[in-house]
């Protein structure tokens, strides 16, 4: 764990004064994982805490168990309470940014209508902002990633499922419901028509995301097909393709072909010249090239900047701390 | 033509001094037709003129054509060229709004960066702001017609081709190239995969424009298959697919299928409730009807609001007015 860079000492510090009051909490919230991570005001981490979220579903112990983990992170910085200027939380469902609503999540969390921030706001005493958590990697991405200062890019998430986070002008486009970029139900040509049942992935992400990758993996696969195992992981097929398995080559080209359809329609209705892959599938550079050769293929209106996420997984907890830092900024909230 | 609804005597209007200064022009450039409409600051129109464009393909040409008509219709409304305020053209192609530069239009007027904005505004001395005709005709229909007031919603034209205007936070996006919403060429199941050429019309188009539904038509026809001529236009064949013609039928429902992609794929990524169809072909009750149920039928997720085009033709035209009106509130360019 990173160690805060000034002296554990309080008292000193507080004699020296460099500012005892000048960090934020950004918190990378999953449905297996909760990071979080101390930053000073110039975004630099001086203190990482996590730890398993399996199986937590009441919004009261997550907000306790952030709780929990912002004084581990105090203690370890030698810092005191008031010392936290603000905390951002990206959190994995459809999330209303201005009231600081989780609206929905995936059925792991079963999360409705959630008042996150207010919830965190009332535990911590300071000001606290929600979003989307694609949305906030896109922040990262963008703050100091892949798509540095770019005023238009898409940052495209694929890990079990697809979801992307849109940056217009400079600014998250969040749409009128909060579900914009919600492209794991876009239909492109060779994805299923069949109308999808709440909760099972969508047409797009049934070909890229890595369960649906998974499926079609297993749905293909017999002893005559390949050498490979029944049981798979997306990123090790992708391995494979590399390694030249036909069944594993069939199955990402699929994938390449369907996330090149889908940037290319996206690209078409944004007039966006940048995407930017992010998540453990979606960061393979097999994918990426593959779905690149798609595109050049199809001739200059398909010519779009496609970049891999340089954070990975840091994405969204960089993001929530450029998020906090914004909301420190920006925020009159009297601190308690 | 429309009269002028004040005195054709300027010199008892002088006189009287309603006003002598207090009109906008909108214009609707296409390769068919050119349309002027003259209007009161309330936007109401006072008369309109227009004139064919078919083989006028010379800007200067048309920028003339433009000059006679506004002298056509002050001298209709017996004002003095003083009284002109503005003048906003919607132009049929790529076009940079800021600088009111057509970057590019189609084959048939083969324009490539022509400065409109600043060949009017030389030639006519007031304040001149040109767009993209769709997004004009979005202008026109948020103001006065299906949209009225919608702070986020897509205008979906629909005539020979396949264009969208797109408004967010009740403004007109036009992206990083100015070429947001040429969905003409997205790709949804059932279109066809091939890269197309440059100038032939996209993937979408080539299922839900007038030319492509010609050629669709065209390919299946048969004496077998129907009793109706191989020469029909693409409303044509709506309306005999409203009176259960099969080939007519089966026409419709792979126009709507395509275009009900489309949308869907759309308000995936922008998350916008509304989308209007205009245009000849799009503003055709049978496609709208056949696109609305095939979106039903894919449940919850897909329930967008699909309405018609109100102002039709008109449109764009109106859109041009106020397009007209709020350059002349916003700019302070002196007049000559």
């Amino acid at each position: 764990m990173a160690q805060h860079s000034y002296s554990s000492d309080a008292v000193s510090q507080d004699a020296l004064s460099p500012p005892d009051h000048d960090y934020v909490v950004g918190v990378d919230l999953g449905g297996t994982n909760l990071r979080l991570a101390l930053a000073d005001r110039t975004g630099s981490v001086v203190g990482r805490w996590s730890n398993r979220t399996v199986g937590v579903t009441d919004p009261s112990k997550i907000v306790a168990m952030i709780g929990s983990g912002v004084e581990q992170l105090l203690l370890q910085a030698g810092a005191s309470r008031s010392a936290i200027q603000a905390l951002a939380v990206g959190a994995p469902g459809i999330t209303d940014a201005e009231s600081g609503v989780v609206i929905a999540t995936s059925y792991l969390m079963g999360w409705r209508n959630v008042p996150l921030r207010g919830l965190l706001e009332s535990c911590l005493g300071i000001p606290v902002a929600v979003d989307n958590d694609v949305n906030v990697a896109a922040i990262g991405e963008r703050w100091r990633g892949a798509a540095k200062q770019a005023r238009d890019f898409v940052f495209v998430a694929i890990g079990s499922g697809v979801g992307a986070g849109i940056v217009l002008n400079g600014q998250l486009y969040h749409g009128r419901g909060w579900t914009a970029g919600e492209i794991g139900y876009m239909l492109v040509p060779g994805s299923s028509e069949t109308p999808v049942a709440s909760g099972r992935p969508g047409p797009l992400e049934a070909l890229v995301g890595g369960e649906g990758i998974k499926s079609q993996w297993q749905g293909l696969w017999s002893e005559e097909r390949t050498s490979l195992p029944r049981d798979l992981t997306a990123t090790q097929i992708f391995d494979h393709a590399q390694m030249a398995d036909p069944l594993a080559q069939r199955i990402l080209q699929q994938a390449a072909r369907a996330l090149a359809y889908a940037l290319y329609d996206i690209a078409l209705v944004l007039n966006c010249p940048l995407f930017v892959l992010g998540g453990g599938v979606g960061m393979h550079p097999a994918l990426r090239d593959a779905t690149r050769l798609i595109l050049e293929q199809r001739g200059a209106r398909a010519r779009l900047e496609l970049a891999c996420s340089t954070l990975g997984e840091d994405a969204q907890l960089t993001g929530a701390i450029r998020l906090a830092l914004d909301t420190a900024n920006s925020r009159t909230t009297p601190l308690l």
